[in-house]
């Protein structure tokens, strides 16, 4: 196979974006990431790869769009095979994806009822946001990754949404780490990774971009 | 192989449910449907098999729970992988995934906003509603399904849901034939099949429960 063109339609701050990047890291690709100005407008190579959704992540794979950030993570597992991402059996697989969909139905939305809310956080986001995290945390057990015994899809698919733990820490008033002790050591563990560090920016940056966007968005 | 035991943890109004009953009929497979009585109580073996969500469907391979309708549709072409029902190459399968997807965010949740309503249904509903399946037909352009020459993925995951749109097109006053010629075809096609047509129930059938459903709810 000659060597592919891989491109990435990328924002530093997106937890879906950094999604891909992790699992392009993981397979040792080499890919070039063209950040989009979402708030200076959108690429006409975005909205012509993305008609549907218009939104960041888009892969391009010698030209032809992929969009949806798991779709993607499963996209690049299924076509660079070896050092897979996901489990070897079909059983395992099926698992997999039911807690990454669990995980896109609810972690990024339960963060944004918090860091978007105006005045003070509503007890019930922040009650939701704990016991979402309590189930992906009984989910983990003792284990060190989410499926099996390596850094695999779920863990792909969790670990850059936890970059914005610290904003929604910050104006929530919470600690993740006193009512998740198993859950951090989970997110500390794959922030070693090489994969996920180069690509997981500090959580104090992105509290400085959630605070100006939600100046941006009128609610401070 | 062994014969395996395949049940369903089913409710026959359920779209989702009937998902994964033509997946299976797709494959030629025997199962058992257990019924599950929604008003009157939920059995202990679908709590306990679906411990996150509580909901149909769940199917028990041999005993092993999978649940989320569309994770068990992928399971069953992946288990039983001759007839595939996804793409053989991994962008087609990408394709695939996309549109179910697409269809799972949008379509239940659309019809829901049109015979949930109390009075009047807003026009704004009927509106999105239209324009999702005018770009599902945009997507199915001049095929006969939607990925491919023959039924797959994507119809399988959509077709359950066209047999709750009788209802939606009596309570909001609407004719999806009128406005998406070429999606009704591929309905009718569909339709026609064996696997799907020992599934789906009658659409006026489908409209009597939700009538009776809405008196339940209160907005009738």
């Amino acid at each position: 196979m000659s060597k592919a063109k891989l491109v990435i339609l990328d924002c530093w701050v997106s937890p879906f974006c950094m999604r891909v990047k992790i699992a392009l890291n993981e397979k040792g690709l080499e890919y070039e990431a063209q950040a989009e100005d979402l708030f200076g407008g959108k690429s006409e190579l975005l909205l012509s790869s993305n008609p549907i959704y218009k939104k960041v992540p888009v892969f391009l794979h010698d030209g032809k769009p992929l969009c949806e950030s798991t779709i993607i993570v499963n996209y690049i597992d299924e076509t660079w095979s070896s050092l897979p991402l996901l489990p070897p059996c079909s059983y395992g697989r099926a698992q997999a994806r039911f807690w990454a969909d669990f995980i896109d139905k609810k972690v990024f939305d339960a963060c944004g009822n918090i860091w978007r809310s105006k005045g003070e956080v509503p007890v019930e986001a922040k009650k939701e946001f704990i016991e979402i995290l309590k189930q992906l945390e009984e989910a983990l057990g003792d284990k060190d990754y989410f499926i099996g015994t390596t850094f695999g899809f779920v863990d792909i698919i969790l670990i850059p949404l936890t970059s914005w733990f610290f904003a929604v820490e910050k104006i929530g008033g919470l600690t993740v780490e006193a009512e998740c002790p198993k859950l951090s050591n989970w997110m500390k563990r794959c922030l070693q990774r090489e994969s996920v560090a180069k690509v997981v920016p500090p959580p104090e940056k992105v509290y400085e971009f959630v605070l100006m966007f939600r100046k941006m968005l009128g609610i401070d």
